[in-house]
């Protein structure tokens, strides 16, 4: 059976989402069971559009601002954070959205990215992380 | 044997410990064993009072500022934070105190809420966590 | 077999530092073996002079500074950060510097401190992970 990753999204800096979608990926290509959960701050970054609106954690980054790390990871050949996502989809990775921060911040399905496999609560969350060898929130 | 959860309360931000407190009571009510270990700013949690002077770690989020996030909060029926630690303990889960947080900014047991199971350093929470199916840190 | 630990390092804050090399050096005594990648900002941990340079996460602790931290830290017998991560060295840590933040931000091996064990990508964290008791990031 294969192992599981799970990864807490409650955040939507730009750096996090980088590491948490390589991460991600890492996992998946490793041929780890993968489900991101979309939390608090971090279900912005299923919003239609949302990728494309982050910020950095902190003002600059070892002295970058924001276009500059992009431009960087691309020269790395790090691929951008909407081919991330889509890389971690189509290896299987699961996004899920928290139905809580939904209704508290009155956001609809329709509002959200197709991209996105299940709305769910913190339950779902447990059930799944319970069996999981790596857990991690972001 | 129930399977277990750690969380490491690090920080004090309002969102992050909505976030905590939400995991904490999900995993105690799906039978796990649940401890807190509430360590540097995630002491103030344990503060008499400590709970209802609490910051959204971003200036607003989505849009909301920090009294709105609690009336949207209670909306939608998710409780206090309050009532959230309250729950989490009726439910089984263990709330430590770091010892070594305590010394460093002398904060003494009688400053702390009566709702604090113990008093621990880092070996405790190693002890708890190496066994644990969960173990995160927010 | 000893249990394992990985904690990812993605965080340059002078609070979470401390918070991760007591958490490695409280695992490593207790005979788990301990990995710790340094990602993005947390691979300013590494530069040489590095952890002298660190900033609190929030502007103060707990009423406290920077310095004042520090002191009351040491007058704890918490050891200094480079102390910390001399020891945990001592006890078997291994220290992992992330290839692709070096490439994006134009570090070379040289710009790092001796003690880094390896460099390595996101494959090598995943296989270490998957296997691992606690798996933290911070």
């Amino acid at each position: 059976m294969a192992k599981k990753m799970t990864i807490i999204m409650f955040s939507d800096d730009m750096d996090k989402t980088y590491a948490a979608l390589i991460l991600a990926n890492g996992a998946a290509a490793a041929g780890m069971e993968v489900t991101m959960f979309f939390t608090f701050w971090g279900l912005n970054l299923l919003k239609k559009g949302g990728l494309g609106k982050l910020k950095l954690s902190k003002m600059n980054m070892l002295g970058l601002g924001r276009s500059m790390v992009k431009k960087r990871m691309q020269k790395q050949n790090v691929a951008s954070l909407e081919k991330l996502l889509a890389d971690a989809k189509e290896l299987g990775a699961k996004l899920i959205a928290c139905e809580m921060t939904m209704g508290v911040f009155g956001i609809t399905k329709e509002d959200l990215i197709p991209e996105v496999d299940d709305l769910a609560g913190v339950g779902a969350y447990i059930a799944d992380a319970k069996d999981a060898s790596i857990n991690l929130i972001i």
